[in-house]
């Protein structure tokens, strides 16, 4: 893996995909649709010369992904300062079972994204803390916003989407061996759903709130994960 | 964070979690759960002073974390040359609707396990290559095992158990604000489910084998993710 421009493809030798690169997706549509059903992103952050991976809720923005977090925390801390980081988003859509053990497989949706965050201040954090809201929590616009005091204790980043890919395996049989084909077993695709279940509302709702789950929630897209 | 050593217990300075530290969980018995639900774990690899994030299906078997790779990718390369890594799993459960955008959370379970991996030869390789199989796909015993070529062309690498942290959000209700809770507007938790769709039978499957789904695939536990 060697060092590469940052064009806007997102396709250079950082991000080329060596193994397997037919399950490389060049589209950006495609990468733009994982960031949007994926609700965490695992960031590496190298620490003293060690590597840590931290998942955290994230938000696409038009061409950048957005996290935010406490401004005491320390992996927040040392991404501010623009170190080189990588951020990887995987949806599991299936597991795959072969008549081998070998060709068993997961279909799965996966990008990786390089780069270094940068920190969001002034009205573009507001801007910002306002779509990571509005990501996770589609059309619930009844929310207190955050007030000046809860705004200066959260670290917003934005890292660019220059360097990225995104591999895919959808596989809609087993790819096994020509001589297993024949074998008298079963083998087949067992599909993974991530669906919302019964939203519990809060015990300590006051009086003359209506219980029941608003329109908005019940209208959220399934397939996050 | 600073450099601990590795006792069984996994409580390390490297693995203390400085911020919301009542979300960590010392308990092994929840790390073994957690890795035994999860399907992936994101991997950290430093390549020429650059991280990168791999996801990769592992099992857990005992006190050691399995993973396995083609021989030919550089992620496992780099890997079995023993270079520090940390590994994230990961498991989302609910996601939080308070009424203020600033205490609106996912509720979760994640993983941090800090260590080197090391290859995995012989007798040793057969084992876990099994055990990798077993863990995905539990009670499927049909399948053709592993040639000597398919085991040659796949290493699998083993990280210990030792340096780890859980940490775990489980909230019941939203932690609004005492002055928030008045609020006239809906507040809860939306659970998100993980659950097996439909099993569809491989098109190829020859004439005389049950394309029903078999029991050991019906009887896959829930919550994988």
């Amino acid at each position: 893996v060697t060092q590469g421009d940052t064009p806007s493809t997102g396709s250079t030798p950082n991000t080329q995909i060596r193994r397997l690169p037919e399950r490389q997706v060049h589209d950006r549509a495609a990468l733009d649709a994982l960031l949007d059903a994926a609700l965490v992103a695992q960031v590496a952050v190298v620490d003293e010369g060690r590597p840590y991976v931290v998942p955290l809720a994230f938000a696409r923005d038009g061409d950048r992904l957005l996290v935010h977090g406490s401004t005491a925390s320390r992996a927040f801390r040392v991404l501010a300062q623009g170190v080189r980081t990588c951020v990887s988003v995987t949806v599991l859509d299936a597991v795959v079972v072969a008549r081998s053990q070998f060709h068993s497989s997961m279909n799965y949706r996966s990008a990786m994204v390089l780069g270094a965050f940068a920190q969001v201040v002034g009205e573009d954090k507001d801007h910002a803390l306002h779509l990571l809201t509005a990501r996770l929590l589609p059309g619930v616009d009844w929310q207190r916003p955050p007030s000046r005091k809860e705004a200066a204790q959260t670290s917003v980043l934005a890292l660019a989407l220059a360097q990225w890919s995104v591999k895919a395996s959808a596989e809609d049989s087993p790819q096994d061996d020509p001589s297993d084909i024949d074998a008298p077993v079963w083998a087949g695709v067992v599909p993974l759903t991530h669906t919302w279940g019964s939203p519990r509302p809060a015990p300590d709702l006051p009086a003359g709130v209506d219980r029941a789950t608003p329109r908005a929630i019940l209208d959220w897209p399934q397939g996050r994960a």
